[in-house]
């Protein structure tokens, strides 16, 4: 027998028991005539004492022993003479009457340490070496048990997981598929599925009713920071139900987490914010709801003064940062060169310091007099003390660095606790986006979402104002999940492929099962899907998703513990009547 | 608002209310004065009634309704005059006040209902109307709670849910990979997990100590019957272990199991049977326990009488049929046929009747007197009324033989009943397992199993001697699952990978993760894999694991309803460097 207890376990309480322990060596401690070990399993550390008390035959063992050594021990569990209220064990200790050694280990390329000396793709290659560590592992046990209560919830409301395949068909709306070739239909290949949309919504068909799974999702797109080609959704399907049923389930789903998880309390519902306001308050359709900064738009208010960067533009706004009047000149000239970035892409940035004695100052006190500084700080809700901040430009491009900008002053003023939860949702999206380098319509959600029923008038006439019975979950400015009420119906299906310039042949071809199941009494029916990833890593604190992960791939789609993707045998392509073409370097 | 309760909830207790109902229309029946409608639902079917307290609007609307179409309902529930107490709503009807169809339907291509008309092929290529009859449905609702049991027993011992990764390397032991081009790597490849043997491993490398999975495998094999290329595996490890501990935890789970969907309760631990008298005893090692009709080896005691067939085999054995003395000659002869037949291979049959009164018929009666007979006999532990059933050859595919011959009996006898359970432990299996066509060694189990202390001094010796610390958990003849105690120590893996012909720089490239992993710190470490899908079909009474998954594959490995594997455009090609090689009819 390995082990009697964890080395988590053990209190005062168990003082006089003889226990063998097993775990692994996190630190050596040899004080001459005294030897200390802390021993270490996923359950916590318990330190082990050898001395004058020790068995002869064991001293000289410690000699040999390092750290993430693997040991048995046995002994009697002691009262500490000085206890350690830091740790859980911290009142006792083993006295050590046998000691085991159940294997060695090499001196690790970095310290198992909740602060290590690893740099990250060091720990990468040694993935099991850096889940040794408290804080990489605390995050899987989050996600277990958010996997735990999703799926107590969901299966207290009667929904039913079902497992949908991994080997489906390629479909082209949405990201590049991951393909499959298969071996015993040469020439032919499976694709991996970016999501079970589909499958969920041929489940509802089936009359299935309630439906959700935890299931891997594949996208091969040139990954951007954070992003995995794998990722996991918390996939949900009910038929039956409108936009108010399902908003009203899934958030009871998300209090529970937060509750279960957190120990946090929601009594109010969610707000829910259209995605019209979110663009026009905050510049994005996933705001930051844990703190305030909403924009006013500034435009009609303060053209004609004479400013020529405001008279010549079609949108001017900005927000009120809360005591910040006293902002220096340094802290303003950053902020102008912050929001001139590439990546915020502003001309330049107007401001107005509401002085606590009443007074302004401003960068265009030459063209406004301090009456028209008041009117725009009462307008948009500033008091002595505040400073506004204003950005002009083409409207899409100045909320969108707005936002960026609303987001970077939030960090400073110390807005973004991550301990503090904002969730929301965003509602009313609009069905159709043009891309003007196409020069079409796309699916702003997927191309099953249903349009509102008063917009379903404008499929030919205008078809880029109707909006979707499509919903988002925001927290804290990321986009937890989101989801539609589907078409269920061949004819509006039909109609929405052709919005979409997609040909009744295509639409056959890539969704004819689909539309086939809708000829044989489809329910009406929606659903919603969260990140799983992401809903640990909000939870958890972290802005990475890769923490929560076991064994995440790098930027480069690499697995580096692995080696993987790797060169295949020649023989196993044979099989597969596939050929490697000459690799033209990008 | 589509509906206040299901089709599968109202009672007498509601007479009297007013509710809305959506579902399928089951079947119409109308009696002139009076419409029945059979309106279901995932949930259960309940009676609409028109008749003349109908609003006048709706009886011309029932002309234009045909099975499958979904409606929504309101009306009164009331008392039916003639109760149908079949049904758990079979006390009430709807007195119907208003019909809305939400979606029609064509009429199906099949009938959906409990016994259908639809041949297999129709049946899965519209899998989404098969998914709607009761014994399929059932099986998925069986499913779902499988899994929810398996969780919440496993999260309660401590067990956590680790995802591992589905794009991994690929490996070359077992059965062939399913490869997946990487375009972001190209000319290299992933491939889809076998099983995540290795990546639990390395968890255990980790101290996450207790891990289990509930994850799709990948196997790219020629299918025979039964065989999906993807199933599902309730995958566990465990850190700190023998194989009694591994044992004991997951019979705990397999009777959590048989009590929570069977309502089955077992006081005796099951049955732990060594691979060798497995084979001895049942010619399988995944003997069908639910009856006995154990064997007896007979070689040396039938020997040397002058009947050249015994006379000239190395094994001669039979088991003996409970009270079929009365087998008619043309029972015997198709018997013996059955034997014969390719499948079984045996050459020839030899019975012994040991009837009522005392007497013995046997078709070697030439060659043995009735106190020979009756010497077989009481070894064998017939008694008067028995048949004894005796078939000779090479000891191995003799065995094989009665093995199926004791499953056919066994059937005949109508000792394999669905709905009783036989689960038991086969141990003690060889490590490995001599290939004569490739004149060497493989795993039987697979490389990791760790052999038995005992011997390891075999290793060069005598390979073949030595056993395995491996199990298998079988219930009623079939193979649930598996599992071993690891080889931890990477020497003791090196030569391991040695006795299977696996180079030092083979055993590099391919596990050299593993390898370098146990390197540091690895602890001792077992665990097993159960095939989920078989698990269901066990206790869901069927042969069939198709029956138990959502969207199976047919025996090309062909979904046909999604009609995949498919052709993909040249420009997806493109992107991969592939090339597709003409392909050659086999």
């Amino acid at each position: 027998m390995y082990r009697t207890h964890t080395c988590g376990e053990l209190r005062i309480s168990h003082v006089g028991q003889k226990v063998t322990l097993s775990g692994w060596v996190q630190t050596i401690r040899n004080l001459g005539g005294m030897t200390f070990i802390a021993l270490r399993d996923r359950y916590g550390i318990t330190q082990l004492v050898f001395d004058e008390n020790t068995p002869k035959n064991i001293l000289p063992m410690l000699e040999g022993l390092g750290r993430e050594y693997v040991v048995k021990i046995a002994g009697t569990v002691i009262e500490r003479s000085s206890k350690n209220p830091k740790m859980s064990t911290g009142d006792i200790e083993i006295s050590v009457s046998e000691l085991d050694v159940l294997n060695k280990s090499e001196i690790p390329p970095f310290t198992i340490e909740d602060d290590t000396d690893g740099g990250d793709e060091l720990r990468m290659k040694y993935r099991y070496l850096d889940l040794r560590r408290n804080p990489v592992r605390k995050n899987l046990e989050l996600r277990h048990i958010m996997g735990q209560e999703i799926r107590k919830f969901l299966d207290g409301e009667k929904f039913i997981e079902i497992e949908t395949p991994y080997l489906v068909n390629s479909t082209p709306e949405g990201a590049r598929d991951f393909l499959v070739p298969s071996r015993m239909n040469p020439g032919e290949f499976y694709a991996l599925p970016q999501s079970p949309q589909t499958l969920k919504q041929l489940l509802m068909v089936s009359g299935f009713d309630r439906y959700f799974q935890i299931v891997k999702c594949f996208r091969d797109e040139d990954l951007r920071a954070d992003r995995q080609p794998e990722f996991t959704q918390i996939d949900c399907e009910m038929s039956f139900v409108d936009q108010d049923d399902i908003l009203s389930i899934f958030e009871r789903l998300a209090k529970h987490l937060f509750y279960n998880i957190k120990g946090i309390t929601y009594n109010e519902a969610f707000p829910r914010i259209t995605y019209e306001d979110a663009m026009k308050y905050y510049g994005s359709d996933k705001p930051d709801l844990r703190f305030g900064m909403r924009f006013y738009e500034l435009t009609e208010k303060v053209k004609g003064k004479g400013f020529v960067v405001f008279d010549s533009v079609d949108y001017i706004g900005g927000f009120c940062a809360k005591g910040c009047s006293e902002y220096s000149r340094k802290q303003l000239d950053e902020l102008t060169l912050f929001v001139q970035r590439p990546q915020v892409g502003a001309k330049g940035m107007v401001y107005v310091k509401y002085n606590t004695d009443g007074t302004f100052k401003s960068s265009v006190d030459k063209f406004y007099s301090p009456e028209d500084l008041k009117t725009w700080a009462e307008y948009m809700g500033a008091q002595p003390g505040d400073l506004l901040l204003i950005l002009a430009g083409k409207e899409s491009s100045t909320l969108s660095a707005l936002n960026i900008l609303r987001l970077e002053m939030g960090d400073q003023l110390g807005l973004r606790d991550k301990d503090k939860f904002a969730p929301c949702w965003v509602v009313d999206f609009p069905l159709l986006e043009w891309d003007e380098d196409e020069k079409r319509f796309f699916a702003k959600h997927h191309p099953f979402t249903s349009p509102k029923t008063e917009d379903i008038q404008y499929f030919e006439s205008d078809p880029g104002r109707m909006h979707a019975n499509a919903y988002d979950f925001v927290v804290n400015g990321v986009e937890i999940g989101g989801g539609s009420i589907r078409i269920f119906n061949s004819e509006l299906q039909q109609k929405m492929f052709s919005a979409l310039g997609i040909s009744k042949e295509e639409a056959e071809v890539k969704f004819g099962f689909l539309l086939n199941a809708f000829r044989f009494g489809a329910p009406p029916h929606g659903g919603i899907a969260f990140g799983f990833d992401r809903f640990c890593s909000v939870l958890g604190g972290s802005e990475s998703i890769r923490d929560f992960i076991a064994f995440p791939k790098n930027n480069s789609g690499r697995d580096v513990m692995l080696d993987t993707p790797s060169k295949i045998d020649k023989k196993q392509l044979d099989e597969l009547y596939l050929n490697v073409l000459p690799i033209q370097k990008k």
